[in-house]
């Protein structure tokens, strides 16, 4: 099967260093979404994804998707979708990336240029977007590249959507997929995207599920102004005191949700899903290692995951209007508001989770018998995702991992969210996959973000593969 | 008693308007002890005091008090020290004051240039200082120009100490006028401190006693760096978690304290002290005004005002170290230190309090049964100062106010703290008087701070004849 892989994984192995300087010009565009002033950088971003594409002749599109909410003098940088091949006999495999990157700066702690790429001995390739998601993207592009060298016919239609804001919670993008789905998008077979890790550093995986995440705040206010406590302690209710209560009782100190009726809405354990955890592999001392200590709330690994990918969490972000700098000061709040989350997992419908903590978070709050007045909103909620592993798209993707990595890939869920999954899948109705090409070490968002390049080449190879599996996979869902 | 005042009282009234233009120069002098680039402008206004003095006959020092300490290339400014007239069979009052100010600027919503002194036809001087505490401190200044004006002997040896940092912490100041108090200060027989203000708008008081204050942090750590609540919720435990739990445990809604012990260190309520509150010109109207609300803990002024004087109370300030702006942010902060501060009030031994606070916060802590660390630590604490109210450092202050005003005056604690009070006390050995020139209004620390034109005036009047009337009281304690 797919004996053509040999002459493009060959050919991708020459092309490495090419590739990676293709990398290196990337990372190199300081294309940071969340900074106002970086936006000409986002833009050339774009443009040089839409240069290469055309060199490589896709028919490329940049699709406008006007100005920024809230930001009105300024305009988001383009979505750049692209079409690689119009042959009908062919499946069509649709593929989503980000090409915006977050913040970073030497005065942060890197330990190298951020926007330059440096590889170091270990063939670590240190630089901002590098793995998330300069290098995946560009996965897409060397592939095609790779197969035209290698002369190896490319085995489906590939369409492809690059969005620019996905760091700065993917503005305008919703509405885009949704309008496109039926018109640019209508010929999708199957979605793949390569934006997320693999659990730990050795092991490749493909990703069938996501939790969501309902954000909440809770506002406290009484007193017309902040006040002295030195004149006002003890002689005023103070909002901060029944915040404290009411952010209190939401969960205990091993995560256990205070909130009834919340577990209820919880997709029952099956012995079959129950099977899967053990064989994954993961250790509490990846665990440890993530943590930084050892202050995790199971002893074991099954427990660890499921609480992760198939349990709600929730936790207290802080506290909005109150003191929050070094130092002492002696003020009494007059209105605070604590931020707090759930994550939220099968079959939790996001609107009965609201109703639930409305009536819970007022609860609290009528317990304590207070004049001050109370609100408890939502902020946004996003809904968890769960796709079939058990889909031709998956198992395509099964095959391809086993053949670049000579091992079965886990079948992983994760604990985050990656909104545009759920969008995807519901806008075009078809399968979506999570094919990670970086580990678990490569710290996106964080300083010395780095893709090894084993990884890189390694995943241009699975991308590759990947297409050519699933143009041969007999249909299952 | 004291017939010299009416000659005196003429005067002040005469030079009303000279006493506003002086006031008028020092508002000018942005004196903001807690900028650093106006640092120059204290030592102006130190210098402004010192010229001013020196003109009226007093011998001055500037005495300097060294580098501020943690900004070491910052020179403190000078405690300006004075003494106006030396005759050993006069008593010698010792008089504080400040000449810096609170930060303040158009922008924060001030009605008028605060450094501008704008008076409004209901005779409202607005401008920062006018209350807190230039006014009072030109007081004294008046009240000898006065006295020599209209050809009146001063009744007693002035020692003056105006400060240039009380607006940020007294920098300087204990270690000084512990030095002081067997040199400069040595022959001070009473102290009297005009920095704070009436209860009301009508009725003047004097003020002999103030709470203390100690301040607390909770400290909660666990993981090495903050983590991504989507991949760490539910199997770590989250300080934040911990910290609501311990911080929700300290004080309820009505300001009950729940920490054992803590209340049997107070000083018993008895029927005399009991019978005092029902005459003191406060009312629930006046506490509501201020509060800007009606969410106050007690109904009646009585609870209210031993609540605010003679109990005490619990805030919780805020958090440091967890998200803290609007907007959402899903992280799960790695360490957070709680915040929160205990009015102490006699016979509260701040040592007892903090061994109390320990041991409750550990064992709530502990409770838990969490895998983070905790630790309680002291930031700062102040004691509270009550002083005898029929010393006669009061009694000759109660009869300069009903001869200046026509009502006897209110005998008034506070709920804040003035450190300096106590220092003075404990350093001289001598009984310290507050005697306030402003009124509750004059919103000193916020944007508009006026002192009114009638207690200006009146106020320095007043001053002089305490000077009268404390030069011949009998010794009482």
């Amino acid at each position: 099967m797919a004996p053509q892989l040999d002459g493009y994984f060959k050919q991708v192995d020459t092309l490495s260093d090419h590739f990676i300087e293709r990398l290196r010009k990337a990372v190199a565009i300081p294309s940071i979404s969340a900074d106002e002033e970086r936006r000409p950088d986002v833009v050339r971003m774009g443009q040089f994804l839409a240069d290469e594409l055309t060199a490589l002749g896709a028919e490329v599109e940049q699709r406008p998707l006007g100005k920024q909410p809230g930001k009105e003098h300024l305009e988001l940088p383009p979505v750049v979708v692209a079409r690689y091949g119009n042959d009908k006999k062919k499946r069509t495999i649709l593929v989503y990336g980000h090409y915006d990157v977050q913040p970073a700066g030497k005065e942060d702690g890197w330990a190298t240029e951020p926007f330059e790429l440096t590889v170091d001995s270990k063939g670590r390739m240190y630089g901002r977007g590098s793995t998330d998601d300069k290098g995946p993207v560009l996965g897409w592009l060397n592939a095609i590249e790779a197969h035209q060298k290698a002369g190896v016919d490319f085995p489906v239609n590939l369409l492809m959507c690059f969005e620019g804001m996905e760091e700065y919670g993917s503005e305008g993008l919703d509405d885009f997929i949704n309008a496109e789905a039926k018109k640019y998008f209508v010929d999708a077979d199957a979605v793949c995207i390569s934006d997320n890790y693999w659990l730990g550093t050795e092991k490749p995986c493909l990703t069938y599920g996501l939790r969501g995440c309902s954000y909440y705040s809770v506002e406290i206010s009484g007193p017309g102004q902040d006040l002295h406590s030195g004149v006002f302690g003890g002689t005023a209710q103070e909002p901060m005191t029944d915040l404290m209560r009411v952010l209190a009782s939401l969960v205990d100190t091993d995560g256990k949700i205070q909130i009834p009726g919340l577990a209820e809405l919880v997709a029952p354990l099956t012995d079959d899903e129950k099977s899967l955890y053990g064989d994954i592999a993961f250790t509490m001392d990846n665990l440890y290692e993530s943590l930084g200590s050892q202050t995790s709330i199971y002893p074991d690994k099954e427990k660890t995951l499921m609480a992760r990918w198939r349990y709600p969490s929730l936790s207290v972000h802080g506290v909005e209007g109150a003191f929050s700098q070094p130092g002492a000061k002696t003020v009494i709040p007059a209105k605070v508001i604590g931020k707090f989350s759930i994550r939220t997992v099968p079959n939790m419908e996001p609107e009965d989770v609201d109703k639930l903590v409305y009536k819970y978070v007022g609860e609290q709050f009528k317990k304590l018998n207070s004049k001050n007045k109370m609100t408890c909103t939502l902020q946004h909620s996003g809904k968890w995702w769960v796709a079939s592993p058990k889909h031709w798209n998956f198992t395509a993707a099964a095959k391809a991992t086993e053949r670049v990595w000579g091992v079965k890939p886990d079948l992983t869920r994760e604990g985050g969210s990656i909104p545009v999954t759920l969008t995807f899948e519901q806008a075009t109705g078809k399968n979506v996959l999570l094919l990670p090409m970086g580990s678990s070490t490569d710290a996106a968002h964080s300083i010395n973000e780095k893709l090894d390049k084993k990884n890189y080449i390694e995943g241009i190879k699975l991308l590759g593969a990947y297409l050519h599996y699933v143009a041969e996979e007999p249909m299952t869902n």
